[in-house]
């Protein structure tokens, strides 16, 4: 198997004014590809630290894929750090120039003089055509090992990847195949759900495990590594299958999807509506459930209603609930799911109430409580969520608590028919 | 000055499953602090090549700052590697397991044996305390160098740094300021703005600076680093006004704010209200008011109407428009801003409806058009959106530019005075 490494230069990404979005797109097209990314590195735009860079992701993988600092301006210090390391000198490639030269005539445009830099490259490189840009890319082979480097605007760089670094590639890569699947949970922490995988050990033998607790519930990731592509695939089925059995209870899908989507799909073969009526989560439920495309369908429609007069005047949330439990209650929470079921007139209504915060708290009611509920065919139901970090996060995870008490509301069959339609896809 | 190195930690990021939002976190802090970031290192889950990357980091640099594998399960190797590195033992802590134990139970839950992992520490390491999770930070000070190790989730490694991490490693920076100003822009696109900013290479000598094009609109990012902190403040303060003098027509605020932070503070001071009617955004537009802390002072609610039925019968919009023109028009876009502005009687009302595909478009009428409007005292307007990424940010461009719309219909007087009482907080 390969190994590769992606070296990303650039004073903006160290000062977190850029967030390394090129080096996940690159690490995910390398997995696909079956080579396996050991390490990512990231420098600024100063010579010596990067020629050390170079240096040391040279000595320790078969693939360098470096990406920023090929422009014209001179804190572009790429192409001569590869001179350097490399001990060759730049050689002017006038047909580059000249192609840039027609590329801003066509657009009407006169070329800046400072375009001319990009007809210097370091001698002995090969060169990948930048469609979008004046910055090629340039591929060093030497002794069984390969360097690699791109531009770092996205979208340059995310085009010469697809087509041509991952088709070069794919001669190194042979038959050895990388195979990911994520696994969605719901309505369980972290700590809870290693401890009822009771044969967590067992997949581990079979596939790499990473579990990552998130806002949007809990995900776990199975990577299988192997040199037969055939054999990668059983044994993925095989890890998935144990997953299934120890902790199916919680999965919400298999595949890279979110919990709406499997809402959406179950609604869908379901010929059934949803609307929603929010308070302390302000539009993220309907913001969610409209993410998915074609929620049309099976979306009718929301309400946010942050005062107690629009929770009474447009759900119908009579004013002694109001009054006697607090706008922040399993009471209310129920109502305004049964009020908005019926105002627009679905077969489910979704409702949340609770504190963001950081303001709104009482003795008794402390940021981070809400209560979400479920109207449907079958009567109301309602939970209570405790969780305060900050008034994002609390929006997102009351938020969560709401679409995973929605599927469990519905019918397993339909539930198991979404599943399978999902996992399909993933 | 300082020198740091961020550490990562995690196979996830090596394939791209994970984007590396915690090291641009960090990053920023540690240049607000002074402290200069050389080197961005990401390693999986295995542990000669993390305890080789700790080495490697220790060697070159003052400050190494980890995130990940902190956490209770097999795949957390931190810790270990931490004791490998620094030829410790593990030893336990009780007061840790005690602790989480009363968390739990405030949580109204039981706590999983795993968690019983958490207490254990490497022999020597100081603390940091963890109030969102069981994960504590490391610190180990030694020689004048220090290695802190954070968990990876990111919501508890950035409380981590602001309240514990920032306030110890100022005691090591001194003098040395880096200043950064974030300049956030509405209704210009990024290229028409550069162009505008006909100072921009002036600015450039006193401040590095980034033009970063957002759904939320440009930002231009100015940094400042400098021995002294007085004249930091001084260059940056230049910077700024060239910056105002040459594009202030765009700028909506100085700081690190939303425009609906702007939009919520002068509604605060001419003591009016908003509510929201939203079609193709779906939760979005209402989401984004309401993520303003203190925003229940002046969002009284809003409406995510999808369907026809919904938009006539909720926001009273006349059958005759939406059978003429059509869902998607400037007449029942303005139709759904006063029908909402009435219904929740408000000041202003704010309304989208549009195609946010992949599905819905017609012959006239392409994925990616949209129409926002605004209805208040004076009357209603609308504007027409033309955009087309896909769904997500369809609907993240339309909310946009309904809030923009919103925000030029505030008096100038009301909006000088939101600007700058942001300016001042940022």
């Amino acid at each position: 198997m390969m190994i590769a490494e992606i070296l990303s230069v650039g004073d903006e990404l160290l000062i977190g004014r850029t967030v390394n979005n090129n080096a996940a797109f690159m690490g995910k097209l390398l997995a696909a590809t079956g080579i396996e990314t050991q390490w990512l590195t990231s420098v600024g735009d100063q010579m010596e630290r990067l020629v050390s860079a170079i240096e040391t992701a040279w000595n320790r993988v078969d693939i360098v894929l470096m990406t920023g600092g090929l422009g014209p301006t001179h804190d572009d210090i790429t192409k001569d750090a590869l001179c350097r390391f490399f001990n060759v000198d730049m050689t002017f490639h006038p047909e580059i120039v000249a192609e840039m030269k027609t590329r801003y005539k066509a657009r009407e445009m006169e070329m800046p003089k400072i375009v001319n830099n990009q007809g210097l490259i370091p001698a002995g490189a090969e060169l990948i055509r930048n469609e979008l840009g004046s910055a090629f890319g340039l591929i060093f082979n030497r002794n069984g090992k390969v360097l690699i480097a791109l531009p770092g605007v996205p979208f340059e760089m995310e085009r010469m990847m697809v087509d041509s670094v991952i088709p070069f590639l794919k001669r190194f890569s042979g038959e050895h195949t990388i195979l990911m699947k994520s696994i969605r949970t719901a309505g369980i922490i972290e700590s809870k759900l290693v401890t009822e995988f009771r044969r967590l050990d067992e997949v581990r033998q079979l596939a790499g495990v990473a579990v990552l607790p998130k806002l949007t519930g809990v995900e776990l990731r199975l990577t299988v590594s192997h040199d037969s592509r055939e054999q990668a695939h059983q044994i993925m089925e095989r890890a998935v299958r144990i997953t299934r059995e120890d902790i199916g209870q919680w999965i919400v899908a298999v595949g890279d999807v979110m919990l709406e989507d499997v809402i959406g799909a179950a609604l869908t073969h379901m010929n059934m509506t949803v609307s929603v009526a929010e308070s302390c989560t302000g539009g993220l439920v309907a913001n969610r459930l409209t993410n998915t495309p074609g929620s049309s369908k099976y979306f009718i429609g929301g309400a946010v209603c942050y005062s107690n007069e629009i929770k009474h005047s447009l759900l119908n949330v009579p004013a002694e609930l109001l009054n006697s439990y607090g706008a922040v209650s399993a009471e209310v929470a129920e109502a305004m799911a049964e009020g908005v079921r019926k105002r627009m007139k679905t077969d489910y209504g979704v409702a949340t109430t609770g504190i963001a915060g950081p303001g709104g708290a009482t003795e008794k009611k402390p940021v981070g409580l809400a209560f979400v509920a479920v109207a449907g065919p079958n009567g109301v139901v309602s939970e209570k969520v405790l969780f305060n970090v900050d008034r994002q996060h609390n929006k997102k995870r009351f938020a969560q608590a709401s679409l995973n008490l929605l599927w469990k509301q519905l019918p397993q069959k339909y539930r198991t028919l979404a599943q399978k339609e999902v996992d399909h896809e993933g």
